[in-house]
């Protein structure tokens, strides 16, 4: 049997009692290492697993994963996700290949960003559809995610922005003489993604969100060490935030006045934030 | 200090490593028992964490708090929640009423089903504002889900509907009279949900779904018999998913091809769902 086990968001204590009983028998324990990160490092893992952990980059999860699956009609094999196995990042294509190749799947749940991020103490009710950011280069600015954001506010909901990740990428030159060599892991910031949100505004200029607009900066939501830091898009352009990973909300107009009272002990600055939070939000329903 | 725990979806084995730890070392353990529930009785519960557990109800949390807390400064007191403490009902004014106490809190994070539903087969990231539906009377039928689908629904996104469970209610007359008599619990599913909505379609004419929309029905979701079924309201609405809990969600025009090829697994007809899905979905994006 193919199991999907989710891994929760912090470390190696965030699995299920359940997941853990799996990964323990399982014959094969794989690890999905490229689309999130746990806060610890795949030793720690394997220490607490008893267990090897073998890596499962993005290449062997969408063109090997007969490899993964070799086998599973007969043993479990364990496939660890970050968060949940249906989360941020669905592995659906895995669960039908196992199925056309009639091996039977278990999902073992576990807490995903997109339902962590209710640790701002904003209602999980009153967000929108999610988005990503990615990493702008000089050519490639890409601003979809604006016309979703743009749906959200139009209605007043909150909007959950997944912030890129980069792990094993390889440089184009490097892609393109075939050498194995991959570029250090990047991690975007809350306030490179502010930053980014406020260049697209600058560029698409419908008024979306501006630089007095507030969100929500959470930094390693579920860790011990977890942050929130609540401001102006302008002042989260240059908050500090520390390690990854980081995520950002942006507030929704419908605002509700318990929502406000808990985010406000965040507030990068208390004055700011209610003037910001007057002019543009608390309007419930 | 107080630990908000959450629990998961299923039973006692979903709860996390961390979580389990705190549980058997915390002076007190309270059952957050009234706005969802595990399919595992307290008991079980007892004798996985080989403790008590106190049951706590909505009279208890929502006017009785400051008993949750007392000694909290000085000891840890577990809160456990169905689900994920900031989830689909959350416990911010415990952890205010905590702050102004200056007791310390912790929070571990687990599945809610509010990313659970991932386990459809569709992307969270397609999901619009989530809505509860009711047990309607003769006398209230409340449409206020209603505009919020259409919202929605207008943008192509597909809605999370979750369903009422009344556990712990008193009778008017039992209310009136002060007697400490309760109902049985009840838990909607997800026929009566259909048929609510269909309802509701009925008497605001906004053309928002109909008989022929598609939805999904999930009951029991993280559980070993948890159960999908795809079809149209109609459909649903006489469909038997068997024991609580249940979810519906109903289809967002801009589902995926991916999400469609996943989802039709679950379908009651593969007939009327290709016939329906080519009518009113697939607008990608």
């Amino acid at each position: 049997m193919l199991h999907l086990v989710g891994l929760g968001l912090s470390d190696e204590k965030d699995i299920t009692v359940r997941g853990l009983e799996i990964v323990k028998k399982a014959e094969r324990v794989y690890l999905e290492a490229y689309t999130a990160i746990l806060l610890v490092d795949k030793e720690k893992l394997e220490a607490f697993y008893g267990r090897p952990v073998l890596e499962a980059d993005r290449e062997l999860v969408e063109t090997g994963s007969d490899e993964i699956l070799a086998g599973a009609d007969k043993a479990d094999i364990a496939f660890l996700v970050v968060g949940d196995p249906f989360g941020a990042t669905t592995h659906t294509d895995l669960v039908l290949r196992a199925r056309e190749l009639n091996i039977p799947t278990n999902v073992v749940p576990n807490a995903s960003i997109m339902s962590g991020i209710g640790c701002t103490g904003l209602q999980l009710y009153n967000f929108g559809q999610t988005v990503s950011m990615v990493f702008f280069t000089e050519t490639w600015k890409p601003s979809s995610f604006y016309d979703k954001v743009k749906e959200n506010v139009q209605i007043g909901l909150h909007t959950l922005v997944l912030l890129d990740i980069k792990v094993k990428e390889q440089s184009m030159e490097n892609l393109a003489r075939g050498r194995r060599i991959f570029e250090p892991p990047r991690y975007m910031t809350v306030a490179q993604c502010a930053s980014q949100m406020l260049e697209t505004e600058e560029t698409r200029q419908e008024g979306v969100y501006g630089p007095d607009s507030l969100a929500i900066g959470a930094a390693r939501v579920g860790a011990p060490d977890q942050k929130l830091v609540v401001g102006t898009l302008k002042e989260l352009s240059t908050v500090e935030m520390g390690a990854p990973l980081h995520s950002l909300v942006l507030l929704g107009r419908r605002t509700h006045d318990l929502e406000r009272d808990y985010i406000r002990q965040f507030a990068v600055n208390e004055e700011t934030f209610d003037t910001s939070y007057v002019k543009g939000y608390g309007a419930s329903s």
